[in-house]
């Protein structure tokens, strides 16, 4: 467990401390600096939040392919950071960025394209905001 | 591993088919819905994410209680849903929400009220959008 001093230290001071959980990652939070919609979540760990701070351009890690990764590297659609903030007890990181194209890999700009309702008895989906801007099979090739 | 036709589903279909990770929880990202303000980054597991869309009132798991959590069940700070969303991969959750008060423990408005600039050789915080807006002493006692 953690002292309150460390706590104090965490929250109010100005350390770059994160605190990665158990797998060595960190929550990541991309908006447009510009509209502020949220584009994206995805993960950090510690060589994803270095190379982000030093390069100005969004690194992260795949959970799936357990790999760092260079947003865009595949299809070009990389984010610069315009500003990078972190949250009270540093276990989470907010990205503003410039986004190239399509955050999400099914080519929207956003990968938050479908809103849940409340139905009867269960919740419904239905999609918004959820046009393509590039097509993934021309960015990727096979879409998986 | 899932087969590429539970994928399509899960990010093409209109199932609410939420991921729970290793530990039963889906990441939550709560928006201002008035300003778009990122406020906040947090957990939910299946009967938090359920009774967020049966009430309209966002709750929460705390990993560090481990315990289901009403957003402003000790503050008065609750979160009114005004739109949900989840993402792509049904990994991640969006709630654009009016906040009452301060969505932070520390009695700021947000979590996010440190930047992180380069540095030399190491990254730098600095407070901003940091005013609290309400004492976290008067609302919760003790500050930890």
């Amino acid at each position: 467990m953690s002292n309150s001093a460390d706590i104090d230290d965490r929250e109010e001071g100005l350390t770059l401390n994160p605190k990665f959980d158990a797998s060595g990652l960190i929550t990541c939070v991309a908006t447009d600096a510009a509209s502020g919609e949220l584009l994206m979540v995805a993960h950090m760990n510690d060589e994803a939040l270095r190379k982000t701070v030093e390069s100005g351009e969004a690194w992260y890690f795949s959970r799936s392919r357990n790999a760092l990764w260079r947003k865009g590297e595949t299809s070009g659609h990389t984010q610069r950071v315009v500003e990078m903030r972190i949250d009270c007890d540093q276990d989470a990181v907010w990205l503003r960025v410039e986004q190239k194209g399509a955050a999400c890999h099914t080519g929207r700009r956003s990968c938050f394209y479908r809103r849940v309702d409340a139905g009867k008895g269960r919740a419904e989906l239905s999609f918004v905001d959820a046009d393509r801007v590039v097509d993934p099979e021309t960015v990727y090739g096979k879409h998986t």
